[in-house]
């Protein structure tokens, strides 16, 4: 494993993917936690995950556009940027390499925050510290459940943050989401 | 082309590609030419090329560990963090796809700094305002020639920022760098 | 976005794009609306997608069988052979790097054809004129219905051109498409 | 096609492809048909595809563990090593190239066993003599059923042989495949 | 080997391979000497290698431009469309699976023309007969001499088809080569 | 890293890795060496590295090929076929997920014998034990030495296993090797 402590000593520094299809309010939360659990002297590198994909309904933005919405957010809620990493991740399709793959386009971490089963398994398999988030509002606080409302016309403008609203109106990411879906003829 | 004023109304947002291997004082020069040159509404995003390379004399290090020299070096030097976006860009081996992967690890930008010649071509060839950096001891600040000091024990220390020092430091890499270069036997 | 005047300054250039598996009279209708509507000066770029697969249910002809099935249907039908480009055209996992893929596969064109969402909406976002394609006999003019009736010994043979009947059976192509679907054990 | 008597004089050899994720009994009752009908003076090789995943509920296993698990069984039962090779075979996505592909991991051979129809289906185009393997106790001497116990806690250990059941201890792989299950919250 | 008789009982069809970057005077005596080998009933496929590569000294152009330069030098030259095949086929680093990935690309063909060793060797192996191109003017009529005479000003335009000067025109592709030639700073 | 003691209490296992292009006499002496120091309870993986190429001056066989003669050579010198695990490992481009990479090819291991550089710095970042092995007859003991020998009608032949020559003359290797190497004119 890597030698976490070398690089960084006088910080403790934590790994937290997501694929933020869009950045949401649950991303929020989950970030408030961490930052809270891990103090005043804690690092978080947030990794954005399946960043090859976009135009999709599973994955309607593109990397840059997702890295665009996080750095707004962190804007937004005051997030303290010095002590935040934003990660691109593509996706590899070898379950047995993707630990080293993460590792590799990160800062030496020692912990985890995971509640994706895949993703637990597959740090825990290398020794690391893996811990859950505490899911608020989960029934809501969801990509498949706000990319669905954005589909459909419902009201998913309530679950993401005003300043993700502002990026998905410049890009046109409604037009795109609901384009995708049309039927062929 | 991207719509680049859409999704942010209020900046000019510019590209500065490099491989950082490691960061180094050529570097910060260029970053506060193009700071100065944009002006206080200016965002820049700063490109880490060839991030799927590693453990070579050409690109020693990952993409992680050179992200973590840029945010130290960013901080020494003062530059403002909510102004700059470090995005990691894997080579891809299609020259004329490359700018539209560059564009998709990015938010929108619309003019790209650079002095090197195929990123020059392919960008203008997309219709992107193309401008140089002047160059400052361009004889030193260059990553061949430190990388070729570190590995013959010649001083290069004085070429890195205090903070990439010590990074390097940390992840022992002017070991890694000897130790790929020893002979087999 | 490339320049297309310049390599083509009399004629106007355009794209259409199917998987081809097998060519059928949809295609051909298809052909004959675009001609009709680009004129004589129109030069029609066929583009033959997803040609790294073969030897499936959905995709059971290799790119160089649908190659063959499209020239011969192409003669046929009396199609000017000198104002036609036939490309094959690989899938690539990354939607936003897709145009670029294709443009690099095809000379220099200005409009596209294509009843597909996902092709229209990535052709559109790159600033392309996007036409729909009058759809004849949909019913029964798709492959997907087509590869069914091969599949399950229904009389396909009407939907498809004289001479692609001739390729198919020539390359022994039912009893492939059969052999695919058989049980196990 | 490849000449397949030089390299080998003196041997019939044969290919037998499977996932062996994990191997059990199914597959040991197939090697015993072949090296029964292939007599002293044939040779097998054991190829174990889609080695490219692991930690799937489709594929549990790394190549490494399903040819530990091999080795093991093949002790257990008897066969004769020096007559075995095993060879690792990740899938490649061109159906077309398929057949070159493995040819390129084996010892020439020009007999294949197998109840794939794909795989039946390319090697005869390719003009291999394709053989059936009788099925004994087909409905529970397969993969899926074997994995679908394991993870609901059924009792699938009768299923595969001793020293399997060793392997799949010593790597943890009930805990593995029950993790990898586990809802998100 | 793939059936080259069934899909086409009347023709024999023959394959050659090049890079055309760009094309020039020995491609078009070569197929010169083809069309005359092989009579009023031979076909050719013209395969275009190398595809996935453009904007480099070695590869300048792109596929759908070399496509578009051999399609007017086709014209120029008064070959018969009807019987020549024009297919892009990018590289892909498996030597052993090559000839199933050309294959892949190609209506059926049975017979092979050129003078590169491993292109011989592999089709070789697998059993087709490779034959020879006499070369005329082997000194100047090659790619890497007048890419040469390109990139520093010589007068080149005597080794291409005057249809091909006009795309390279067009396409803006002196330009290129020498912008990709240019010292950084 | 992997835990190594669960899958195979009794032994210790390590991994010895090669290109056996081809298979010659020091590879012979490094298998001897590791046997003796390893005890009656080693077992050996023996890992055949940059398996994707074949057909090349570097490395003239296939996977196949180089597996089917160290099995001929274990059995000529008789080496334990049942203490020993031969792995084929294609390259990839990632130095830093190599080591998980080739872990996913082997049964668990905690030793590694290698004089390569790259090798023995990436196992060492794993925390593995990285021993070396002493080289007898360098000088000639070597591919890069045999192959030259072979192409160039030198007398390779004292260096390989006598097995090995049987197999190279079956498969026409030295053939391959002129033949790819000839003058295209």
């Amino acid at each position: 494993m890597v030698d976490t402590s070398g690089a960084n000593g006088r910080f403790r520094r934590v790994l937290y993917i997501g694929r933020f299809n869009p950045v949401h309010l649950g991303h929020i939360e989950a970030l408030k936690y961490i930052f809270g659990r891990e103090g005043k002297s804690g690092e978080i590198i947030i990794g954005i995950g399946s960043t090859q994909h976009s135009h999709s309904l599973k994955n309607p933005f593109t990397a840059g556009e997702r890295l665009l919405m996080l750095r707004r957010a962190l804007l937004e809620y005051g997030f303290p940027l010095e002590r935040v990493y934003v990660v691109t991740i593509p996706d590899i399709e070898r379950n047995a390499l993707w630990v080293s793959h993460v590792e590799s386009y990160c800062p030496p971490f020692s912990r985890v925050y995971s509640n994706n089963s895949l993703v637990r398994r597959l740090f825990k398999e290398r020794k690391y510290e893996v811990l859950g988030i505490p899911l608020i509002n989960r029934k809501e606080f969801q990509g498949t459940v706000i990319r669905n409302l954005m589909l459909h016309g419902g009201s998913w403008e309530r679950y993401v943050p005003k300043s993700v609203l502002d990026v998905i109106e410049a890009i046109h990411g409604l037009e795109r989401i609901r384009e995708l879906q049309e039927t062929d003829y």
